[in-house]
Protein backbone atom coordinates (compact mmCIF):
# COMPACT_ATOMS: atom_id res chain seq x y z
CA UNK A 1 0.00 0.00 0.00
CA UNK A 2 1.32 3.50 -0.93
CA UNK A 3 1.60 6.13 2.26
CA UNK A 4 0.78 8.67 -0.01
CA UNK A 5 -1.37 9.98 -2.70
CA UNK A 6 0.22 12.82 -4.85
CA UNK A 7 0.86 14.83 -7.92
CA UNK A 8 2.95 17.24 -8.72
CA UNK A 9 2.30 21.38 -9.40
CA UNK A 10 4.80 23.17 -11.78
CA UNK A 11 3.94 26.84 -10.32
CA UNK A 12 4.94 28.80 -7.09
CA UNK A 13 4.85 27.45 -3.87
CA UNK A 14 2.04 30.19 -2.70
CA UNK A 15 0.27 29.22 -5.84
CA UNK A 16 0.47 25.55 -4.89
CA UNK A 17 -0.93 26.19 -1.22
CA UNK A 18 -3.58 28.00 -2.54
CA UNK A 19 -4.76 25.62 -4.92
CA UNK A 20 -4.54 23.07 -2.44
CA UNK A 21 -6.72 24.61 -0.09
CA UNK A 22 -9.42 25.60 -2.96
CA UNK A 23 -9.72 22.07 -4.03
CA UNK A 24 -9.96 20.73 -0.60
CA UNK A 25 -12.80 22.58 0.12
CA UNK A 26 -14.88 21.59 -2.79
CA UNK A 27 -14.10 18.31 -1.50
CA UNK A 28 -15.67 19.36 1.89
CA UNK A 29 -12.54 19.39 3.64
CA UNK A 30 -11.61 21.99 5.78
CA UNK A 31 -8.03 23.20 6.83
CA UNK A 32 -7.87 22.44 11.00
CA UNK A 33 -3.89 23.14 11.14
CA UNK A 34 -1.06 24.49 8.88
CA UNK A 35 2.08 23.40 10.08
CA UNK A 36 5.52 25.69 8.46
CA UNK A 37 7.82 22.58 9.03
CA UNK A 38 10.66 24.61 7.13
CA UNK A 39 10.06 27.60 9.41
CA UNK A 40 9.85 25.31 12.49
CA UNK A 41 13.08 23.42 11.70
CA UNK A 42 15.18 26.68 10.85
CA UNK A 43 13.54 28.63 14.56
CA UNK A 44 14.52 25.70 16.58
CA UNK A 45 17.58 24.23 14.67
CA UNK A 46 18.58 26.60 12.86
CA UNK A 47 17.72 23.94 9.89
CA UNK A 48 17.69 25.22 6.16
CA UNK A 49 15.24 22.57 3.94
CA UNK A 50 13.14 23.47 0.89
CA UNK A 51 9.91 24.46 1.46
CA UNK A 52 7.47 22.37 3.39
CA UNK A 53 4.27 22.63 4.77
CA UNK A 54 1.43 20.13 6.76
CA UNK A 55 -2.04 20.91 6.00
CA UNK A 56 -4.38 19.31 8.14
CA UNK A 57 -7.61 18.16 6.23
CA UNK A 58 -10.88 17.04 7.96
CA UNK A 59 -13.89 16.22 6.60
CA UNK A 60 -16.12 16.60 9.70
CA UNK A 61 -19.01 13.95 8.18
CA UNK A 62 -16.26 11.72 7.33
CA UNK A 63 -13.91 12.25 11.11
CA UNK A 64 -17.51 11.47 12.43
CA UNK A 65 -18.24 7.70 11.13
CA UNK A 66 -14.64 7.07 11.59
CA UNK A 67 -14.35 8.07 15.73
CA UNK A 68 -17.97 6.60 15.93
CA UNK A 69 -16.17 3.24 14.32
CA UNK A 70 -13.16 3.81 16.33
CA UNK A 71 -12.28 6.42 19.01
CA UNK A 72 -9.04 5.77 18.62
CA UNK A 73 -8.77 7.21 15.10
CA UNK A 74 -8.12 10.44 16.32
CA UNK A 75 -3.98 9.49 16.12
CA UNK A 76 -4.39 9.88 12.61
CA UNK A 77 -6.67 12.56 11.87
CA UNK A 78 -6.99 15.34 10.30
CA UNK A 79 -5.75 13.87 7.25
CA UNK A 80 -2.37 15.59 6.63
CA UNK A 81 -1.72 17.08 2.97
CA UNK A 82 1.72 18.13 2.49
CA UNK A 83 2.52 20.70 0.22
CA UNK A 84 6.92 20.79 -0.47
CA UNK A 85 9.09 21.90 -2.67
CA UNK A 86 10.95 18.51 -4.28
CA UNK A 87 14.40 18.83 -2.98
CA UNK A 88 15.56 17.11 -6.47
CA UNK A 89 14.07 19.60 -8.86
CA UNK A 90 12.68 23.47 -7.31
CA UNK A 91 10.75 24.13 -9.92
CA UNK A 92 8.30 21.24 -8.94
CA UNK A 93 6.21 21.44 -6.05
CA UNK A 94 4.70 17.94 -4.85
CA UNK A 95 1.13 17.70 -3.13
CA UNK A 96 0.49 14.94 -1.64
CA UNK A 97 -1.89 13.11 0.96
CA UNK A 98 -1.95 10.33 3.44
CA UNK A 99 -3.37 7.53 1.76
CA UNK A 100 -6.99 6.91 4.05
CA UNK A 101 -6.37 3.59 4.06
CA UNK A 102 -3.89 3.49 6.30
CA UNK A 103 -6.37 3.83 9.06
CA UNK A 104 -7.71 0.69 8.17
CA UNK A 105 -4.02 -1.70 7.93
CA UNK A 106 -2.86 0.09 11.03
CA UNK A 107 -6.12 -0.50 12.81
CA UNK A 108 -7.22 -4.14 11.24
CA UNK A 109 -10.51 -2.90 11.44
CA UNK A 110 -12.29 -3.87 8.37
CA UNK A 111 -15.17 -1.34 9.33
CA UNK A 112 -13.49 1.41 8.61
CA UNK A 113 -13.10 0.60 4.97
CA UNK A 114 -16.28 2.43 3.55
CA UNK A 115 -15.27 5.93 5.29
CA UNK A 116 -11.24 5.16 4.02
CA UNK A 117 -13.14 4.46 0.16
CA UNK A 118 -15.09 8.02 0.54
CA UNK A 119 -12.25 9.83 1.69
CA UNK A 120 -9.74 8.42 -0.91
CA UNK A 121 -11.81 9.42 -3.39
CA UNK A 122 -12.32 12.71 -2.26
CA UNK A 123 -8.36 13.65 -2.26
CA UNK A 124 -7.98 11.84 -5.61
CA UNK A 125 -10.61 14.37 -7.12
CA UNK A 126 -8.54 17.05 -4.86
CA UNK A 127 -5.65 16.24 -6.74
CA UNK A 128 -7.16 15.38 -10.10
CA UNK A 129 -8.35 18.85 -9.63
CA UNK A 130 -5.00 20.42 -9.16
CA UNK A 131 -3.88 18.49 -12.39
CA UNK A 132 -6.18 20.29 -14.34
CA UNK A 133 -5.47 23.62 -13.46
CA UNK A 134 -1.50 22.66 -13.94
CA UNK A 135 0.51 25.43 -15.55
CA UNK B 1 1.52 -3.55 16.96
CA UNK B 2 -0.47 -1.48 19.11
CA UNK B 3 -1.57 1.46 17.61
CA UNK B 4 -1.43 4.18 20.57
CA UNK B 5 0.84 4.16 23.92
CA UNK B 6 -1.91 4.96 26.67
CA UNK B 7 -2.28 5.59 30.06
CA UNK B 8 -5.51 7.22 32.24
CA UNK B 9 -6.27 9.86 34.49
CA UNK B 10 -8.73 10.47 37.21
CA UNK B 11 -8.99 14.59 37.20
CA UNK B 12 -11.07 17.08 35.15
CA UNK B 13 -10.41 17.33 31.45
CA UNK B 14 -8.58 20.48 31.28
CA UNK B 15 -6.28 19.38 34.44
CA UNK B 16 -5.64 16.09 31.90
CA UNK B 17 -4.91 18.64 29.40
CA UNK B 18 -2.55 20.57 31.09
CA UNK B 19 -0.62 17.94 32.36
CA UNK B 20 -0.01 16.41 29.25
CA UNK B 21 1.17 20.01 28.04
CA UNK B 22 3.47 19.93 30.61
CA UNK B 23 4.72 16.42 30.40
CA UNK B 24 5.43 16.51 26.75
CA UNK B 25 7.43 19.45 27.06
CA UNK B 26 9.33 18.15 29.58
CA UNK B 27 10.05 15.58 26.79
CA UNK B 28 11.40 18.09 24.39
CA UNK B 29 7.96 18.46 22.39
CA UNK B 30 6.35 20.79 21.65
CA UNK B 31 2.53 21.09 20.53
CA UNK B 32 2.03 22.58 17.05
CA UNK B 33 -2.03 22.09 16.63
CA UNK B 34 -4.63 21.55 19.01
CA UNK B 35 -8.21 20.25 17.46
CA UNK B 36 -11.43 20.57 19.75
CA UNK B 37 -12.60 17.58 18.29
CA UNK B 38 -15.57 17.53 20.38
CA UNK B 39 -16.02 21.50 19.48
CA UNK B 40 -15.60 20.69 16.06
CA UNK B 41 -18.25 17.94 14.90
CA UNK B 42 -20.78 20.30 17.30
CA UNK B 43 -20.05 23.31 15.32
CA UNK B 44 -20.11 21.46 12.15
CA UNK B 45 -22.79 18.48 12.21
CA UNK B 46 -24.53 19.81 15.54
CA UNK B 47 -23.39 16.73 17.03
CA UNK B 48 -22.75 15.77 20.54
CA UNK B 49 -19.66 13.80 21.65
CA UNK B 50 -17.36 13.81 25.06
CA UNK B 51 -14.38 15.60 25.15
CA UNK B 52 -11.63 15.03 22.78
CA UNK B 53 -8.72 17.32 21.69
CA UNK B 54 -6.05 16.12 19.72
CA UNK B 55 -2.64 17.63 20.36
CA UNK B 56 0.25 17.75 17.58
CA UNK B 57 3.40 17.07 19.14
CA UNK B 58 6.41 17.93 17.52
CA UNK B 59 10.30 17.18 19.03
CA UNK B 60 12.44 19.23 16.35
CA UNK B 61 15.60 17.09 16.23
CA UNK B 62 13.48 13.87 16.09
CA UNK B 63 11.98 15.54 12.81
CA UNK B 64 14.34 16.18 11.24
CA UNK B 65 15.91 13.03 11.39
CA UNK B 66 12.72 11.64 10.17
CA UNK B 67 12.28 13.98 7.66
CA UNK B 68 16.09 13.50 6.23
CA UNK B 69 15.52 9.80 6.09
CA UNK B 70 12.03 9.68 4.51
CA UNK B 71 10.53 13.00 2.89
CA UNK B 72 6.93 11.60 3.16
CA UNK B 73 6.99 11.43 6.84
CA UNK B 74 5.39 14.28 7.63
CA UNK B 75 2.30 12.66 6.62
CA UNK B 76 2.48 11.32 10.05
CA UNK B 77 3.94 14.48 12.05
CA UNK B 78 3.68 16.18 13.85
CA UNK B 79 2.61 12.93 16.38
CA UNK B 80 -0.85 13.26 18.08
CA UNK B 81 -1.44 12.88 21.20
CA UNK B 82 -5.16 12.45 22.22
CA UNK B 83 -6.49 13.36 25.15
CA UNK B 84 -9.96 12.31 25.60
CA UNK B 85 -12.72 11.24 28.49
CA UNK B 86 -13.61 7.48 28.33
CA UNK B 87 -17.15 7.22 27.12
CA UNK B 88 -18.19 4.15 29.26
CA UNK B 89 -16.35 6.19 32.59
CA UNK B 90 -16.65 10.00 31.93
CA UNK B 91 -14.37 10.66 35.35
CA UNK B 92 -11.72 8.71 33.43
CA UNK B 93 -9.41 10.98 30.57
CA UNK B 94 -7.89 8.58 28.55
CA UNK B 95 -4.48 9.92 26.85
CA UNK B 96 -3.36 8.21 24.06
CA UNK B 97 0.06 8.85 21.53
CA UNK B 98 0.31 7.78 18.20
CA UNK B 99 2.68 4.61 18.72
CA UNK B 100 5.87 6.21 16.50
CA UNK B 101 6.52 2.86 15.16
CA UNK B 102 3.72 3.03 12.78
CA UNK B 103 6.30 5.17 10.89
CA UNK B 104 8.33 2.32 10.58
CA UNK B 105 5.32 -0.22 9.91
CA UNK B 106 4.27 1.74 7.11
CA UNK B 107 6.97 3.05 5.41
CA UNK B 108 9.29 -0.31 6.05
CA UNK B 109 11.68 1.35 5.99
CA UNK B 110 13.70 0.11 9.39
CA UNK B 111 16.32 3.25 8.94
CA UNK B 112 13.34 5.32 11.00
CA UNK B 113 13.80 2.58 13.76
CA UNK B 114 16.39 5.02 15.65
CA UNK B 115 14.10 7.90 15.81
CA UNK B 116 10.97 5.82 16.32
CA UNK B 117 12.56 4.09 18.96
CA UNK B 118 13.90 7.88 20.60
CA UNK B 119 10.13 8.97 20.24
CA UNK B 120 8.42 5.94 22.00
CA UNK B 121 11.05 6.63 24.79
CA UNK B 122 10.09 10.43 25.36
CA UNK B 123 6.67 9.60 24.55
CA UNK B 124 6.28 6.20 27.82
CA UNK B 125 8.50 9.19 29.71
CA UNK B 126 5.43 11.53 28.97
CA UNK B 127 2.57 8.86 30.01
CA UNK B 128 4.61 8.25 32.99
CA UNK B 129 5.32 11.25 34.73
CA UNK B 130 1.55 11.70 34.01
CA UNK B 131 1.29 8.42 35.91
CA UNK B 132 2.48 9.47 38.52
CA UNK B 133 0.92 12.86 38.93
CA UNK B 134 -2.18 10.67 39.16
CA UNK B 135 -4.83 11.69 41.78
Amino acid sequence: MDLALSTTLHTTFDDAIERTRTALADQGFGILTDIDMRATLKAKLGHDMEDYRILGACNPPLAHRAVDINRQIGLLLPCNVVVRRDPTDPDTIIVEAMNPQLMVQVTDQPALNPVADDAAARLRATLAALDSTRT
